[in-house]
């Protein structure tokens, strides 16, 4: 009965990503030749109660919202939302 | 021309996710009742520089083989692999 929303927060572009980065590197070390690049990102599944009629574009507002306060920083990340399960809203 | 896959690493289940724990702490207290629980994910976006005919199949195949070499540890990680631009095998 629970909604699952995935939230993927990502480099804004121009960040540098070192990780991301270095794991292009120890790719290519291990014989990946064809990676040319590897971004990495951090996604949060979060599991939302759905109250009375709530429905998916209510919770997705409120993810948004979990994202501005908490889960990114608006100067270097974007993010992106996904509602991955939804039994009845 | 470069195909984009991406790889999510995530939490075997039953191993502790405190990162995810914290978070979903963190939003309560922020005032989101609702959230019930949050898994804590990571995700690679990996440019593979397609050659010759390489299609789709052979792609995923090399990027599972990137997880087990690298990016993933089996004894807690289980991951999933999506490819999301394709342009011509």
């Amino acid at each position: 009965m629970a909604i699952e929303v995935d939230v993927t927060i990502k480099l804004k572009h121009g960040v540098a990503d070192p990780e991301g980065e270095n794991t292009k590197k120890a790719l290519n070390l291990l014989g990946f030749k064809t990676v040319h690049g590897v971004k990495s990102m951090k996604t949060f599944r979060i599991e939302v109660e759905p109250e009375k009629a709530r429905g998916e574009e209510e919770v997705k507002k409120e993810v948004e919202e979990m994202c501005r306060k908490l889960l990114a920083n608006p100067v270097i990340h974007e993010y992106e939302i996904h509602v991955v399960t939804s039994e009845s809203g």
